[in-house]
């Protein structure tokens, strides 16, 4: 045993003394720990009612950020038109918890956010119905990046401020939405987040208004977000031109297919 | 037809004629577009192998946010046991894509996030001979908060720096391993990332190690990766002593089972 062993042996030992551990062996002989897989809520106030459309081939972390903000003061449904396995546009399999049909009628929230999947559901007359009979009575109306657009299609943004992806924000001029180029965007009872990771200080910032301030820095600490990105290019003007237009390049198909999309989901749009 | 109605009508129209939509009622009559529900990748080179372990009860977000960021540039596979359905600490349940069994042997990069789910796979021989085999040869091994500990478990750690989320940064030290209070640490070629959001930074840097500075930007730039976080309370030292409390009263049970965790799984720590 050399020294570093010694010593972190030292460590393990004696902080199995401090907690009651039986010793070598013990791993084999102890029933593993981890029957609790769940943190506890945060707070004793009501649990506001939240529910995420997840629907197939939308972009997860636009979802996975702010439910995570969520999950631990609030009751989330992930929602879609039945529980079969979905997959998302890189490939993730996942489970939605309710369905249409189940999900509460009065929301605190209802949420959505982006991906190449969304053009299917803009255009399907059953998503647009859900989310504006939801929307209509929500207390908030929310989106990341272009789920806006889906709010959008759905008739909620008309005469409202709203953001989404930098790469699509003009597009919901379609749909009676005034398009603003901020990270987190707030108009009445609407709030949207910008491209992907825009879902956590969106989330946060929702956060906030539904259960105060404590609450949100409470878990903002939790999640560590202290944000320290390896470079300074999250949005075009500091990406500059180059790296902008690349990856405008690669988006390509997807911005033409969005475009399109709106333009058939704007004229169908519920009055 | 109100004046704003007007104009987004006009809008769409315009949009319509442009890209060759037929017009009023093509919504109904068309097929909907997103048949594509996937991004393309974004470079031309290799595409590195990484493997991600998939367990009940961890962390979704400390896994999907690096998978986000190498999902169209590497080939990701998500891992366990089996591919049944897994829960994750929020409830969100999903499938693994690949077995131990399947797992490739010689990755680019292995990696783990953190949960209250880790506490059984720390103390769970075959994860930890699957972790440990697949460390032995990867050409990165890798960590996103506590996920830490369970390469520590698997004896990846001796005399490497690593980091943790703030909450169990310490624990590092039963394993050997030199713990640093840093958002990403890198020591050879062993990288971590702190707690849940870190695993963004993480991911990003690690994707410049793999694939050049250019494709990280263009990540970086496509999830919109400029963080405006509503609180500047993502450490302990910002969030000041009365938030850390809240959170570490809120964390106790879960901390307190870490820890005699990683004193059992010390002890029987590979050699």
């Amino acid at each position: 045993m050399n020294e570093l062993n010694r010593r972190q042996f030292g460590a393990a030992v004696a902080i199995a003394t401090t907690l009651g551990v039986a010793g070598e062996g013990v791993a084999a002989e102890t029933k593993p720990a981890g029957s609790e897989q769940r943190f506890g809520l945060m707070h004793k106030q009501r649990l506001p009612e939240v529910a995420m459309l997840l629907y197939p081939g939308l972009t997860l972390l636009d979802l996975l950020g702010p439910q995570t903000v969520f999950a631990t003061s609030c009751k989330v449904h992930l929602v879609w038109k039945n529980t079969d396995l979905i997959e998302s546009d890189s490939g993730v399999v996942l489970k939605p918890t309710a369905t249409f049909a189940d999900c509460p009628k009065d929301l605190d929230a209802l949420f959505v956010g982006g991906g190449p999947g969304q053009a299917a559901i803009m255009t399907d007359p059953e998503v647009i119905a859900f989310m504006a009979d939801r929307g209509s009575r929500a207390k908030f109306v929310t989106s990341v990046c272009s789920g806006s657009l889906v709010l959008g299609a759905a008739g909620l943004l008309r005469g409202y401020e709203s953001t989404s992806h930098w790469a699509c924000l003009d597009a919901l001029r379609m749909f009676g939405a005034k398009p603003v180029a901020k990270r987190v965007v707030i108009d009445r009872n609407r709030l949207s987040g910008g491209g992907v990771t825009a879902g956590i200080d969106f989330g946060l910032t929702l956060l906030a208004k539904m259960l105060g301030d404590n609450v949100a820095k409470m878990t903002q600490l939790a999640m560590e977000y202290d944000p320290q990105p390896p470079f300074d290019c999250g949005s075009p003007a500091k990406a500059g031109p180059e790296v902008t237009q690349q990856v405008l390049s690669w988006m390509g198909p997807f911005a033409q297919q969005m475009l399109k999309t709106c333009a058939q989901a704007a004229l169908a749009m519920p009055k």
